[in-house]
């Protein structure tokens, strides 16, 4: 799928995979960087895809979106506590504590992860490992029979 | 990467994919399912795909694994205060109410997710969105040298 979107040129930014609710199917959710016109053209080329049972376009939906990032920060005894001071504004969580760094676990829409990583990386970021962006539409259940959702 | 594991038949439990600390470079967090010697040969199989830079076993490091998942559960009003319940014992958030659902989101290591969603599914799970999983190594940093990290 990757080799799919470099042939043709697009510019992903995201990428997450997870089971689904029905046995043995994934959930893919991407962000596609591009007008209109191109993730409908991104669209057919998913639809193309022999093991790709629906895509759904939600560019133009109410949606939530969340990320989970995990950001290893430099410390020294002087940074600490400035660093757990924005930890704290961004209501993320300290993970793992060593003597010279921390690692910090936020989650969020994806502006949210950024703004805590560019606050972040003028202490030094050892490492960031992100997840990327799971979506999902707000609001009522169309065509709800109490099974499992069939698309 | 995908056809690469089927071909071998390598069973992927996980993949996640975020940008790193490196500018263009993306981190990929993969679980593999099996023995030691299985892992080994992903890892081997990975580091001959000419865009991956570093393959790093984390198999018997000392690691936090975080995931998140966005759940749309069924609701009636005789069964939401038994799901928050739920939902307030997981340390998950509800992110979104509908007259017939609530979603959640909950964030933890995989067992974490599981757990949660297996208490879910009898009230109806109409939508799951998980990101997969991503680790990072506990503690120390090797080799500092103040500057971003080079492996």
């Amino acid at each position: 799928m990757a080799s799919l979107f470099r042939r043709r040129g697009f510019n992903i930014e995201s990428i997450a995979v997870g089971e689904s609710e029905l046995p043995g199917i994934s959930r893919m959710t991407i962000i596609v960087d591009g007008a209109n016109v191109l993730v409908e053209q991104v669209r057919k080329q998913l639809d193309k895809v022999v093991d790709v049972i629906k895509v759904t376009d939600i560019t133009n939906e109410a949606i939530i979106s969340r990320e989970l990032a995990l950001i290893k920060v430099k410390t020294t005894p002087s940074t600490r506590s400035e660093i757990m001071q924005m930890v704290d504004i961004f209501r993320a969580k300290i993970v793992d504590v060593a003597t010279d760094s921390i690692t910090v676990e936020v989650t969020g829409d994806e502006d949210k992860v950024n703004s805590l990583y560019n606050l972040l990386k003028p202490f030094g970021v050892r490492e960031i490992s992100r997840t990327g962006v799971v979506a999902m539409t707000r609001g009522a259940l169309a065509g709800d029979n109490g099974g499992p959702r069939e698309e």
